[in-house]
């Protein structure tokens, strides 16, 4: 169903063998997720999108949760599968139930619904940063 | 630039000056936006749509906060400038600084972009929820 | 494959099952669509954003037909499958067959076009409202 | 502004200037509209574009005024300001005033929302055309 | 799972026969594709779209490698999976192979990130065309 | 207008000052465009954002000038001003005309169109890599 080829971990150069360890590691899983074992057709693309994912989700002024958040309200937007499942996971495995992600795909869905109102009418912006 | 003329407060029925005078008094802002203004011409939607926006932006099991940014990464995600600028504002009065901003759009960027590669290779999922 | 579990018509409160009972008698259908079965999770938003659809598509100043057609366009141009086959065949009950469904997709199909098109080479407007 | 000059008519080939004739007669309008002007600089796909325009727009199973709701809920579904100016124009002008506008606009609201919490839960589709 | 019928070979009319005759001619397979026996429930729409896409997809300015990679990187956008499978299959015909499909997405998933970043601080554009 | 403000040249730290002087040289340019002096707000986004930015864009198996096709049909399809302007503007200092940028949104015209036709009908692929 996938469009190319995903590099398995024994196909790897050496160079995506130890991104691939690096990933496993980081992650605390024992597979490498598909959406890296894609990007692996293109090494350069894998190691500096890897390094910039560690830069991005790891430490920083927001908590891990709200990362996780924000990742999930932006892949529910964009109706991206993928990103749905994995993101609704980790917020499961931070506490979140059925309360919690029901909530905040009602943020999602007013915003939603306000933006191309919005939009639609042009209205104006009075609310400045 | 509008497309629809805003309702102002003078001119709407009692029951939408009711409304407006319950959107100040929740917003702690001494006029209507715009927003509220442009739904006036028709009643039942804007009091139908305020009721449910206190509903979901209310007290809840996510806090204030969060809610402020789902709203920020899914208006950035569909570019509509009213609400970037609206909760941008309201993430400034939050206490959140251009570092904070920049490290949420950070991960909208990071999530828009593997989104669409996810799509674009048809990568099948293998983390589930 | 849903990411919550839906309230099931047994298990929802006395407010659910409330709203339940309305939803079945004004679709006149003997079961809650899915949508509505995950929002309780959530039971005010269920309750207000049930209260909301009935105010913008009950009675109005379109007719139930053409909010069926905007549904219909809306949900062709996010590619939401549920929304699409759900509006299909309410269209379908009010007359519609396989001519007038594919008249309407080529008017979403002319207009996602032209959209892109005008955005991508920003021509400016000569034509308002 | 626009990226590409607009091909006026004094500039366009006699091919491009027939198409600009039809173009203002059909609109019954004085002048070629942007769109065209931008779209003359490649002119086979000003005539093919054009010459598919009238198959869409014109007479068939559904009336004109529901295809100019379509393209307005599409447009501002994409948020495209030429297209939003150009279709409340065209609505306004068969006699729409503001409260239909709000309310097709109420309609694009409560999809673009609902597709986009459909498609964050993975919901599934219990409604076949 | 399609919501309108195609119109097969055998129950066309002899205008839409004679489309199909053209369609598999030019795309030199033995089939027409669903996209086109979809259209056909509307002739007049089917007929101009061919010609117009027969006008954009032929001899131009920009070679036919170059307008499958724009075909890909749109779809991979909007995430239209008919389209994916059918331009990736195109452009694997022409040559490409893993490393180029994964190349060309590695610039989708960089611009598509930076689109949102930019919307969503609302940066100011300072090369212009 | 910007949400936040740029880092200036002069306020950057010494990795932000060489991370701008690499970026002022890749491009030929005497200015650090906006784009990243608004990542400067989060310096480790920045760094291995621009690391990336280098190793996607940089020599590859697709040339230069393919993938600022690709960044303009992207930036099309998403409607973002600040990319559209800089990448007709890199294309145009290739060697495009106002033909070959209308040549190219036609492409994007056409496939914007078609890919929510083919979702919208739910057509089934019949043309798979």
């Amino acid at each position: 169903m996938d469009t190319v080829d995903y590099v398995e971990e024994a196909d790897g150069s050496d160079r995506v063998k130890a991104i691939y360890a690096d990933i496993k590691k980081t992650f605390g899983r024992p597979f490498v997720p598909n959406l890296f074992k894609a990007m692996a057709n293109h090494p350069a693309y894998l190691e500096t999108t890897w390094a910039r994912f560690k830069a991005i989700m790891g430490p920083g002024k927001l908590d891990p949760k709200t990362k996780q958040v924000i990742a999930l309200a932006v892949s529910a937007t964009n109706n991206c599968e993928y990103c749905i499942n994995a993101h609704t996971a980790a917020l499961k495995g931070m506490g979140f139930g059925d309360a919690e992600i029901t909530e905040l795909m009602a943020v999602v869905d007013l915003f939603n619904g306000f933006n191309k109102l919005l939009d639609g009418l042009r209205v104006e912006s009075d609310l400045k940063p």
